[in-house]
């Protein structure tokens, strides 16, 4: 479905500079981009191709806009404003309402005529499926779970009893929403289960990742927020709280019953220990381990980045007796009468 | 299925406190709490909510007994009886014998007639599944595989070729038991598959988390002791043994022929290098790092926690140095006659 | 199926020292071997066992072939000549041509006679499955997706839809193909999701592990090249491309956009960040994190390893104060009139 520049501009808010009748029917990388194509820049380590490109048109901003050499759509965020048109050039195939004859769908679970479920998808007795759902192929959703409308369950996600996903959600191949928690009370040197009684509550607009896990609560719900975004193999603990607009990139794992605040920016890898709070606004970069609560909001690190093997090993070798060194420097400024800070 | 607080303090050996034909027939948190339900407190950090409760009973320990405002079970591991209480009011519903009608079994399998064979589920020919086992739904159990008795497969767990599972245990969606290890032999630039012609042998009463894996041994089984409990998208490599009893946090991993002894708890995102030994009674903190054999019982750790982002770049920057700085002290010890203690 | 230790010497140009009429039908360990048996010693800490093997053979080299106490099959790298005999005596079963009863196979999806199509599989319009493809049990092809001749999908791998998949693949339980990357755009607060339109193009002799995860590209493709083998709980994210015969072992993950290069070795929980490039030839041991480009092949790391939790708390106390203790060690240099190395 090809698409006019003026549409477009108009649609978007962009001011266009360029050929308004000039149309684009997909989008391209800048350098790889031919006649028909959209791209776009937002990251300034692409600017050296914009000269070069031979897209329809380029969505970028005002102070790149006088380089390009095609087409421009001009807005103050290109990139949002090149998701949106993307979304139109390359729309989700429409929901085919009604079940494919290999799924099976249990007495008693409520679907809407509107809702899609594709091939050896399972629902059970109890669940309910909104309006213009889809359960796609290879899904289970498991009894008394609840699917609010226009929500997507690509395939193989797995949505335990009683779980609770809000509107227009997307899950991805391998997710399992409603898992048990990881309750175990030691006793006697063994450990005894520690039954799982609440459940999981996710909110409208949230993203989850292939082969993420979100644990239900062990009395009281897990709760992800409106808006939350969430990678791949991301793992969120029994009644943890995610606040709105966080988004939790790849293989990043909070533990049981933290507190996330709101539009938090949490980085792959990044670890989470249980029973603390993160308050708004905090943004983790790559692998940072947080162990005790954050109460300002700010950019919080704690991962050393490669080094060469041989020099790292050295380093790391004088780490382990860093304690005796800051002792050592101590003893010297005593000797020299040097003011040292207090390193107690 | 309400229960009188006399019938629990006898059946767990708890001292009753308050009224002995008051009735719980669920449990709730301290502060969510309302009557008819039991709570429990073994957290301190969740002792300023006891005053305040509104639940039935509370179980707890002899020193918060006093501060209790209703009726209390006195324990002394009041959160291993919790457990206990709570598995007696929110109880597993019980296993339905008999073989979901779009369950494919092959001939040649061994299903106990008090087993469950859930919708979509799959057991090849060979495999065996014993009393009261619950094959969930879209689970697969492979050819020679043997589930032992009241194991739950909760649902789309895949259990490979001639694996054996112990009784009792729970797998939750998504694990994966007997996935090939990773064997590859370099040679010439490229690399030649081991096969691997172990398998994976678990014991009994043990549970494992969501999208967690388990490979299957490369010569020898890969084994699981009694009692170990794992939690989700743990990774556990060829010919790993793990003693019984051991806990294992989210998103660990444990490379291949490392050997864990008995009563470890490993936590969450910690990584184990291969052929190496942890003994028994080990502790490892958060993200710990292994990677030589540990011979003491203890607590162990190496990650380092969240900083602001700027001081922590500082601070790692001069990490990189470290070494040269320490030659520097050595250096002006020397320059000063002050005694240093031997930093090589 | 035995086989004469003749004819394996011969095959795999192996020097034979021993019976040459000798059988062998199985692997086993040095230590566990019996009659029958063939073992092989390629990593020194094994060599104990070698005295009192009772294997029928042993693979091995020419520097340990004069201890060893029973036949031997002598070769420059024992451990690949090992894999491959291995792979003979405990052969992949044939692949059984054909559609199982239950697989779901929709109209316009094309498939080799010569294919496998297991049971509960689901195969969508569009999809091609190759000459003797295994398509286990519990798999998903999407449409469009192109699996190539003699790739094995173990049982319930997703390939979503479009992706390209070469030859000789082997792809574990649980892994996802295609799955959308994570892309979101922020605006005014907000997230929108930037849609996902490249693919994956996996190369010829790749194996994939179980619950590994590779995104579509967003635009353009994710590409992982020939001969490249990926353990399990990998993430690899959108527009990541990886060179030939490059290994990636357990819970790593690769940022979107980032470069690997050929004959790389990248260990268990490596993160690496995206837009960065490493190049061929590198190593990156257990659990380092890249967040700049490598440009020269080598060993890195940045792992801190287990230490005794109190011993490291009090050296991770001084780490955070590393950057003030460099400076305090200046002055004390100042003042001692010592020359010290430029610290900035």
């Amino acid at each position: 479905m090809p698409l006019r520049l003026a549409e477009l501009a108009v649609r978007f808010g962009c001011e266009l500079q360029g050929d308004p009748d000039a149309l684009v029917e997909r989008v391209a990388p800048l350098q790889e981009a031919t006649p028909g194509s959209l791209a776009f820049l937002a990251n300034p380590r692409y600017r050296r191709f914009l000269a070069g490109t031979r897209a329809t048109a380029v969505v970028l901003d005002a102070a790149t806009a006088a380089e390009c050499p095609v087409a421009a759509l001009v807005a103050p965020n290109p990139y949002a404003t090149y998701a949106r048109i993307a979304q139109l050039l390359h729309p989700q195939p429409p929901v085919t309402a009604g079940r494919h004859p290999s799924a099976v769908v249990e007495d008693g679970a409520q679907i809407d005529p509107t809702a899609s479920i594709g091939a050896l998808a399972y629902v059970a007795a109890g669940a309910t499926i909104g309006p213009r759902v889809v359960v796609g192929p290879g899904s289970m959703v498991l009894a008394g779970a609840r699917i609010s409308a226009d929500t997507r369950l690509v395939g193989r996600v797995t949505v335990c009893e009683n779980v609770r996903i809000g509107e227009r959600c997307i899950l991805h191949p391998g997710s399992v929403i409603g898992a048990d928690g990881f309750g175990q009370a030691p006793d006697a040197g063994a450990y005894v289960k520690v039954p799982q009684v609440g459940s999981v509550e996710i909110g409208a607009d949230v993203d989850i990742g292939a082969n993420t896990t979100i644990d239900r609560g062990a009395i009281g719900d897990t709760v992800i927020a409106d808006g939350v975004k969430i990678d791949n193999q991301v793992q969120i603990g029994h009644n943890v709280r995610i606040g709105e607009h966080t988004v939790i990139a790849g293989c990043a794992g909070i533990s049981g019953s933290a507190v996330v605040g709101r539009r938090c920016m949490i980085g792959g890898m990044v670890g989470v220990v249980g029973h603390l709070e993160i308050c708004d606004d905090v943004a983790l970069t790559g692998r940072t381990m947080v162990s005790s609560s954050i109460r300002q909001p700010g950019v919080y690190s704690s991962a050393l980045h490669a080094d060469e093997a041989r020099r790292f090993r050295r380093n790391a070798a004088r780490f382990q007796k860093l304690d005796e060194l800051a002792r050592r420097v101590r003893k010297l400024e005593g000797a020299a009468g040097v003011q040292g800070e207090d390193d107690e």
